[in-house]
């Protein structure tokens, strides 16, 4: 598996990972209804953020976009956002994009990595981001209207480097 | 003193209120350089949210804008942000301000409302919420970069309705 930087030619791939972890509702505070193009407005960062995918044998796993997570005064502090396609996941994909996110932030100079928004119930994720030194810094009881589960939990997340 | 609905006539008086607070650096995560037109893009919610100005004998002495925190799943929880001229502190605007937008977040069927990133130094506006039923939720070390202070740690708050 290769991570290397998104290319215009690469969003007929991303768009379908997007849009089905949009279209599921259970992971990201994304507007479920959002078209491509709006899409790609938000997924694709410009500098000084990133956005790379996760390709082995021609096939696109993942993708991840990442940069400051506030401007001025919260710009030394980074964030990022994962996705990985469904045939992909369970395999390490989504480690190695949260692993290449924080060598990026760390070798930009940043000061840590904060996740804003991440459903309690996406367990696959909190254990991802625990596992690579991120604690829950508070979690807002109820913030998120998981389709099945009812209102959750929404963890705030830091990693200091 | 009035507390009524943002018209394009108020720019001319909101955007000194606005670029005195964000060139201070002090208490918001803002691009201290924005023009006035960014400025107003950001601070000029499009329904269904709402910005608001306090206003008393002709003087407009603070601003309020107010939504949804989050697109989709998360857009049952409300958030709102307030900015008070230099020469109307310390004499109830903020309060009322956001005593304004927590009725008007109750009364549009928000669950609660949450501020994502208050500079923990900023002690006025701490007591405000609390004063008014926030708790902190968690706060992120060093996230903000204080021009006096150097690093110093931005909480995440809640009111639950």
């Amino acid at each position: 598996m290769e991570i290397r930087e998104f290319t215009d030619a690469d969003w007929a791939q991303v768009w379908p990972i997007v849009r089905d972890v949009i279209r599921a509702r259970d992971t990201y505070t994304y507007d479920p209804d959002m078209t491509s193009e709006q899409a790609r407005q938000i997924w694709v960062e410009p500098p000084p953020g990133r956005t790379v995918v996760a390709v082995a044998d021609g096939a696109l796993l993942g993708t991840a976009k990442m940069g400051p997570n506030r401007p001025g005064p919260g710009s030394h502090v980074s964030t990022a956002s994962f996705m990985v396609g469904q045939q992909a996941r369970g395999k390490g994909v989504g480690t190695a994009l949260c692993q290449y996110a924080l060598d990026w932030a760390r070798s930009n100079g940043y000061a840590g990595m904060q996740f804003n928004a991440v459903a309690e119930t996406n367990r696959s994720a909190v254990e991802i981001y625990e596992r690579l030194g991120f604690t829950i810094v508070g979690t807002v009881p109820g913030a998120f209207e998981h389709p099945d589960l009812g209102r959750v939990g929404v963890h705030i997340m830091y990693r200091e480097f």
